[in-house]
């Protein structure tokens, strides 16, 4: 380990939707010291600015300031628990959402902060599940298609409202003056690590996932001229950056930040990071073929492979999108925790998460009758479909809550093998299914998804995947290991094959999963296009 | 009004699943002046006989002296709350639930009565829901397509276990010592007559549905031969029995159950009927083309034609089967008010219906999203097929409770325009729309079914709708009217066209209707099987 101290550790910081979350881990074999939450205090705006202006519906923005408070809060309150000396402190890294983006200044300063600008929506900060500008993404996804343009099928062939373009388009044309004033359109993963060394470095996961940018292009000013001709230089005025590898060093803690978080001036900052991406590294399944699932609200997989192949529906492949050198793919399912938290809403209270959990783990797989499509936040991936929606099929007067509640999991596994399914297909087969993320935790649900899956279940080691992955990147970034790749091995923590797949229960999958796959592509491939007519009804009743 | 004296009266008994209602009826305008409720001490048996004797899967069974208990206890109490004087009563009349079977010696007596025979299941009334025959019903189904019976499509093309030959035969071949001793095979709705008068007449109405009776004629021999050599005298030695015409006088009141219920020795007792039919009479709805539906758990729909026409999926056509002198068309939906019911049972107790009938009904059609099919108990009409289940699509992460509820209640009504619009194309065209049973106070379900069915709805005007039948048949038997329709003219109730559908509703539920019958038709006529195949996949699992 060249240029670091035998005891010496590093700083991850999680920047997720409510929280930010710090962790200080040991360099030498990634153990967890001690860690701290700091709540944003703006948490997220989605009826009004602070100052009482109203906002409009789908929209969701989020105030710059209180991620810096977690770096003046959570990270010394984190080295405090942890018990080490801060002077030990080697390097620190980051994740954050994505897509979350800060118009700025050229020097950084987020427009919310300008003076005169604090009652203005589209000076904050647009978090990721901002879904207000989806006219604006069908736009981009219609002229892309009727363009043929190359990157399109990087991307399954859509790209997302939650998105940079998209973002930015519904900016320039709802507030001209604003994106006029707007010198810069970064990531909040970047601009976290602007605010930490002074230096504006794009990183190459968001780069590729969220701004379009491929084999180093992004749209063309023609592409964008055709959208809105204020748009046409939008990428050479406001995005374009020289980009980071993952893992490097996008700069050295400035003495400000050194003041905020208590670290020394002069260590080592990480290029910014994803989440999801960032937790490939902790859950040590980076090498193509592993693919890592962060099962939550939602589930995101993330995967490397050697070579760039366009797979259906996926949500993006980008080079070094997860670690450098190989191609990141990327894909998701728009809802499975929400999904089961949804069911479980409107129950009489002793139905909760645990009971119906211990209730259904009693049944054998099929015995409920019961099959669904897990289509509740519509289709990310492969159909990337968000006029889909959820179906249940098989009810009786003799179904019990705990039947629908292993039906609804069932219908989520289903919809992870689809996935896997689409990417062995397309070339880049799966060959170890890596579980992260908060649904871990349900032993009953790994089990069906291993059955399902027909494949063993590795799970991370760690309850802090994005942060100790974070914490990975920075040891790599301040040279304590020579690559990502090599400080995962000896950081990262995953523990192999914990749930193997019960050959009889697989069986009855089987059978299941072949009606699921029926329904899957009756409802979501145009042989009955009932659930766009349910939403089009909705809309149009919903309008008048 | 000839042989009655100017004020007069008449008793209706409804004999329900779990108890029975006597109301005092004036003849001259059917005003209902009293009535009483007496529960069934046993009231079903599904678990065990009175002394332990267990019971397998899908048995319900009754027994017979509870029915007499309601003749002794809410008959006398009916009069005294009327406050009539009980020597102006002049015709009792009642209805049964059916197909509900007494196996009886050739007195009447009821074999579970039969000393020795008490501990023996077989010896016990089997109510219309049990469903142990199923098996048995499945061989009558199979052979008579097979050998091409004639009387197969006058059933919709098949028979159900709950009728009157599905449980003889497994009474035969279950107990076929107590089958020897069993010398009739007596519906309830006529055992009940047998107990008031001493004479044993079969109604015409349980005769043609229930048992198979058309143009005369029962199963051949030959055929109940083919089934089991033992069944083939089967209708010659117990069932057979000469038939009465509904609304004719069975016989008169015997000086024994005179003494049960204090009425008058001699009074006209009515031929027995069953509590849907009969309410024909009550809702002032016995011309050809008036469907009455009796909405409740289930529905039952009744209409008159003039002409036998094969309706598919029907339940059953039987001449005289409602009124002397026309075709009796009656067509079900096994699932309606219980759906509701079973989909309120899990939730948090402040989701009663009338919180979410409120909050459904502030929505207009299509606002919530949402279409479900509504076979949670299967479906009797028209596709006549119980194997096929519940379905609901279009749920999303903002569905609430009162949008389920809804999609529900409108998928019963798209059920009962399936039947609609399949009695019409059939040539047997609905002309008026007459509900009756406990949902008619459910305005919100009353406007949305005149919405989808395009039609006024008109009302019943009788809480009370099988009893004030059972008692217009009493004044046709007791010769205070010619017949059954005029003094349903006289004493029955009907408001008319009290909910009228709403162009614009009637427009978006037309496009609703049509995605329900693609549905309905994918799923319900074999497009896919997947209803069917989770249910063996379900029972095998639950059978390993």
């Amino acid at each position: 380990m060249p240029d670091v101290p035998s005891e010496s550790y590093v700083i991850g910081v999680d920047f997720g939707t409510l929280s930010g979350r710090a962790v200080v881990v040991r360099v030498a074999d990634g153990a967890e010291l001690g860690s701290a939450v700091h709540e944003y205090p703006h948490a997220v705006l989605t009826d009004a600015l602070p100052d009482g202006t109203p906002l409009g519906h789908d929209w969701a923005l989020q105030v710059p300031g209180d991620y810096v408070e977690v770096l003046r809060e959570a990270v010394p309150a984190a080295v405090r628990a942890a018990g080490v000396d801060p002077s030990l402190v080697v390097g620190i890294g980051t994740d954050f959402t994505a897509c979350t983006m800060v118009p700025a200044l050229a020097d950084g300063t987020p427009l919310s902060e300008v003076e005169g600008l604090a009652n203005r929506p589209h000076a904050y900060v647009k978090l990721w599940r901002h879904h207000a500008a989806q006219p604006h993404a069908d736009r981009i996804n219609q002229l892309a298609a009727e363009r043929g343009e190359a990157w399109l099928p990087r991307y399954g062939g859509l790209i997302s409202s939650e998105w940079e373009f998209a973002k930015a388009l519904q900016l320039l044309e709802e507030d001209p003056e604003l994106y006029e004033r707007m010198d810069r359109w970064v990531e909040a993963a970047d601009w976290i690590i602007w605010q930490l060394t002074g230096t504006y470095v794009r990183n190459a996961c968001t780069a590729g996932y969220k701004g379009i940018r491929q084999d180093g292009h992004y749209p063309s000013p023609e592409f964008l001229a055709a959208l809105n001709p204020a748009f046409a230089t939008f990428v050479a005025d406001k995005l374009d950056q020289p980009i980071g590898e993952l893992g490097s060093a996008a700069g050295t803690l400035s003495a400000e930040a050194a003041a905020w978080t208590g670290l020394p001036e002069g260590i080592a900052v990480a290029v910014g990071n994803v989440d999801a991406h960032v937790t490939s590294a902790a859950a040590q399944a980076l090498e193509p073929g592993q693919m890592v699932a962060i099962m939550g609200t939602s589930t995101c997989h993330v995967m490397n492979g050697a070579e760039v192949v366009e797979v259906p529906g996926m949500c993006g492949v980008v080079n070094g999108g997860i670690v450098a050198g190989l191609f990141g793919y990327e894909a998701g399912q728009s809802g499975v925790g929400d999904i089961f938290a949804h069911y479980l809403r409107y129950l009489a209270p002793e139905f909760t998460h645990e009971h119906l959990t211990e209730l259904a783990s009693r049944q054998r797989p099929g015995e409920h009758g019961l099959i669904a499509l897990d289509w509740h936040s519509g289709n990310r991936s492969v159909l990337v479909d968000h006029e889909l929606s959820g179906l249940l099929i098989g009810e009786t007067l003799a179904t019990r809550p705990e039947d629908v509640y292993r039906a609804l999991i069932e219908a989520t596994a289903f919809g992870t093998r689809t996935i896997v399914e689409t990417f062995t297909a397309a070339g880049v087969p799966v060959s170890e299914f890596v579980a992260a993320g908060g649904l871990v935790k349900n032993s009953l649900l790994m089990q069906i998804y291993a059955d399902v899956l027909r494949m063993p279940l590795s799970v991370i080691g760690s309850d802090q995947g994005p942060a100790l992955g974070s914490a990975i990147h920075a040891a790599a970034a301040a040279g304590a290991y020579p690559d990502v790749r090599t400080a995962a091995a000896a950081m990262g923590r995953k523990e192999t094959a914990v749930y193997k797949p019960d050959p009889e229960a697989a069986a009855v999958y089987d059978e299941l999963f072949a009606e699921y796959t029926k329904l899957h592509d009756y409802f979501g491939r145009g042989g009955n296009k009932v659930m766009r007519t349910l939403r089009s009804i909705q809309r149009r009743v919903v309008a008048a």
